[in-house]
């Protein structure tokens, strides 16, 4: 099975699977959407999003050779039991949850006859729903492929088709080393943006409020992430990122200390400068 | 005194210095620059950023009717006595300091024929340097005003003045409570940031350091700040600052507390989201 001739299966028609079925338009046999809501249905054929779409999971996925989850966590979780059941001997299951390891460990639980591989594209926006939905949000983001003990080559290679069709740098890793990195980079960066904005709103300080600037704004912006999504994501990935905060916690805790010892606070300011600079340019 | 027959003198030609003498252009009388090194008045002239330059800090304040001190705080503290000194009687002695409280007590010790205000545009860059400058940097911003003891209506206006000429909207305050506000918006997070860094430095997780995207893109940004400027900053704000960790961290313990509680967690998150989403659009 190659991708250009699979019809791939997208349920959830927010702003990551919308996006992927505008990046997936011409790369792939047909395109096929399940939405809770019958009007994001109807948006996504009146967009020609997807080829066909409707809000009944078994009609949706049981023609497919490719069903990608494209919901939050807690709810792809749920689903993987109903939809392989209804799905072809054969087909490839995979995801695109924020967290990894109970997802891989749930595709494991699925029926032999079935492929499975997990999968998670390195990008957002903190504004969701079909309306944000963009052909180009994969373009350059890495595409982390998480395999599961029943994941064949086969397999491997489709996914791994999928996702550079979408414009994205496949990798493959191992879903607990997913969790832990994505609890550093991405859930931790999130629990600090609602922590400072609501420390800020605590404060009651209007002038605060009006001179918050590009600092706090870019420092706040996941924040104003999906709650449905972050809070699966949370939940799911509970003790990488308790150790995360650990981490951080012990660093904001030196940073304090620090204020009574400007050479040594020099110090740590020039190297997560030095760090930082180095990430990023 | 108006702005367009004003000589201005600027004392200190980084980013924000430099800046300020590419917004007035044409605005002023006159640009007189004091730098450091030579090389950057050298490099000033040659751009015509400024018409004047020089490293000599008494002959480029001399023949002033605005000096403007755009250097680190702890910088500017310890320059005003020298300034005013070399300053024409009734001229206006100015400043771009990151925090207030300090400079404008420091301002009303000058001797009595000067006048005075504390200022700080509230905008940046986390690259510093001249070369890094930006006429339109000052576009939109916030430009604080803080009067002294000594302010009078005049030089309020004068520097007023000067502010919206840059671009910038205006607006006067009290030092102490701009310092409290700042600490929220700006040094919090600055903290928050390198902490950021830190944390994910000390993990030496492989996978996360090629994971990071745009989200610890974002919200790590401030660490890349200009340490001099940013320690100065810390260092001369230190009771705001820890003031605004003591919020920051009861906010992280509750969330982190909040992992084992799903409703009370979605709550806390929708919080946040409404109040990030209500501050910017």
């Amino acid at each position: 099975m190659q991708l250009r001739e699979a019809t791939v299966s997208i349920v959830g028609l927010g702003l990551m699977g919308g996006s992927l079925a505008l990046a997936l338009r011409d790369k792939c046999g047909r395109l096929v959407g399940v939405a809770r809501r019958a009007e994001i249905a109807e948006l996504a054929l009146r967009n020609r999003v997807v080829d066909s779409a409707g809000c009944d999971m078994q009609a949706g996925v049981a023609g497919a050779d490719i069903v990608v989850l494209a919901t939050p966590v807690r709810h792809i979780l749920a689903s993987i039991p109903e939809v392989a059941t209804h799905m072809r001997p054969g087909a490839l299951l995979m995801d695109m949850g924020s967290t990894k390891a109970r997802v891989v460990a749930a595709l494991d639980r699925i029926p032999p006859c079935m492929a499975a591989v997990g999968g998670h594209p390195m990008c957002g926006k903190e504004v969701g729903g079909l309306e944000s939905a963009d052909a180009c949000l994969f373009i350059g983001a890495t595409f982390v492929l998480t395999p599961t003990a029943r994941t064949t080559g086969e397999a491997l290679l489709l996914a791994h088709e999928l996702a550079e069709a979408t414009g994205a740098r496949p990798l493959v890793m191992e879903a607990e080393a997913h969790d832990s990195a994505a609890a550093l980079i991405s859930h931790l960066p999130y629990l600090l943006a609602s922590s400072l904005v609501q420390a800020e709103a605590r404060a009651q300080d209007h002038a605060a409020d009006m001179l918050a600037a590009s600092g706090f704004r870019d420092t706040s912006r996941l924040a104003a992430s999906q709650v449905d999504m972050m809070l699966d994501t949370l939940l799911t990935n509970r003790q990488s990122v308790g150790a995360a905060l650990d981490l951080f916690e012990q660093e904001i805790a030196r940073a304090r200390g620090l204020l009574n010892d400007p050479e040594g606070l020099k110090s740590w300011m020039e190297a997560a400068q030095a760090r930082r600079r180095g990430m990023f340019q």
